[in-house]
């Protein structure tokens, strides 16, 4: 049996030296190792020797890598897609649940009561999509259901997410926000998706209607959001990322009252590595037993 | 058989109105009926003619009519008990994760990136009290659970919350408290439960702890919650209630960045009677047939 030896970089993350050995395996230099465990963006990326076989990126979004061209095909990338869902899906019902029950617009007021209790809304009933729903959609749904709320999907294939109350295909976006009363937005930073938020599409929503967005800042026209909350076209916008990041400290979506951006936080950095540890911990067993590992990174996969 | 009539006051609200129809009744000035639906206070409550039997509040908490001398022993009172559980439920619920994903701190500040990413909590693998679990803590566990918490009932009797992981009585909220990451106040207001939390209890909570209040304001002791809050004892306080209603405008609390009172819109007036209406229609169809009433108010019940 050949060692499971393991580089762990930039920085030798304590959770992920624990992960290591949790599976059996033992962290060693870059250029003994089997496996490349790599806690950092693409810059300072190493260059890679030929053993090693298989890349475990920390994150769940990828597009960075991409860009850099750190991919390549003579060995195994995975990502982190799924490690991180069910935080980001508690964050999502939290911006959801911030927003529709006017806690945003109370903590920057003093006991605005005849305002907001005519304002204060109920996810009883509400119908929610989720656009891009996956492993965060997978976790999310039953929260949103323990509230009372109708869950709709929306993913490429339109394969039902079991979790949710229907699942449509990506095709049908327009339709499923015209029934929306809420929407998350889940989804990767593609070409496809660029924008899925513009004047048009969010026309389609409800006048009371709250924006989530969880995923990439892209997903959303910025510009066309701001119009959208200054005309009360939509309710308002519960943002954890922003195009770009930070936001410029101007920022006029920042002077909305009906607006709350939380700075990236769905999945703190602070938390990543312990967060990551069991997943890769598993995975490890995977790859020294042969068999599939999980997130791998594929780029014709279903978001 | 005896007509079914109701009288609607102070205000004929359509919701009510429609709720006594659809229980086949009709709404018939105080002086024919057999029944009272009071949608209000306890100012301007009518001297009640003998005929009629039972007066349903619209409130879940009857502090006031009970110091006003309203109820008396010569028929039936019914509170809303349990009706706006639910909602009530919900934005516990939201004040909760506003405050532990830090939505609150970001609401009022400009990508605090750094101080944010350390902070957030999750409620994965984290333990909720509920003090005073009765309708609302049966509505609040579930959701709780959807987040992966774990959820300790407090009530008076200790009989079990189905809901919840585990219930204890009220003599044992020290323990409690002192194993809970955060804690939920659903309590009703009386000589038992006056500053529930205080320098001493708030003292057996955790540094990161959220104390959440959508039940009455006297439960806490706001200055001794002030100065656990200034000296990092908690992580914080989401208020739904405050003692007095409103605060004053320089309340000390508003000051603080982990602190967040909403207007006592967990129940909104707006919405109450529509919320309270398939209730009524539910309890005068039992009141038709000679069965027994639900929230029946009585002073020895188990909240």
């Amino acid at each position: 049996m050949t060692a499971l030896n393991v580089a762990v970089g930039p920085t030798e993350d304590s959770h992920i030296v624990d992960a290591v050995k949790q599976a059996g395996g033992e962290v060693t230099d870059l250029a003994d190792a089997r496996v490349l465990v790599w806690i950092g963006g693409p810059d300072g990326f190493p260059d890679l020797p030929d053993g090693v076989e298989w890349v475990a990126l920390s994150t769940a979004g990828i597009e960075r890598f991409v860009e850099a061209g750190t991919l390549d095909g003579r060995r195994t990338w995975t990502n982190a897609s799924g490690f991180y869902a069910e935080g980001v899906a508690e964050h999502a019902l939290g911006l959801l649940l911030a927003g529709t029950r006017q806690i945003v617009k109370a903590a920057r007021t003093r006991w605005a009561k005849d305002e907001i209790d005519t304002s204060v809304l109920t996810l009883r009933g509400a119908t929610v999509s989720i656009v891009g729903a996956g492993g965060i959609g997978r976790e999310l749904a039953p929260r949103l259901k323990a509230c009372g709320a109708t869950v709709i999907a929306v993913n490429r294939s339109g394969r039902p997410l079991e979790e949710a109350d229907r699942t449509v295909s990506w095709d049908r976006t327009d339709e499923v926000l015209a029934e929306s009363d809420h929407v998350v937005l889940a989804a990767p930073d593609t070409p496809e998706t660029h924008h899925l938020m513009n004047n048009r599409t969010l026309a389609l929503l409800k006048p009371h209607s709250w924006v989530v967005n969880i995923a990439r800042g892209p997903l959303i026209d910025e510009e066309a959001l701001h119009r959208a909350l200054v005309d009360g076209v939509i309710g308002g916008a519960a943002l954890d990322v922003t195009d770009p990041e930070p936001p410029p400290e101007d920022h006029p979506l920042y002077d909305l009252p009906n607006v709350v951006i939380t700075p990236h936080v769905a999945n703190p950095a602070s938390g990543l590595t312990r967060e990551m540890a069991p997943f890769l911990t598993d995975n490890l067993r995977r790859f020294a037993a042969g068999e599939e590992l999980m997130a791998l990174v594929d780029p014709d996969r279903d978001y």
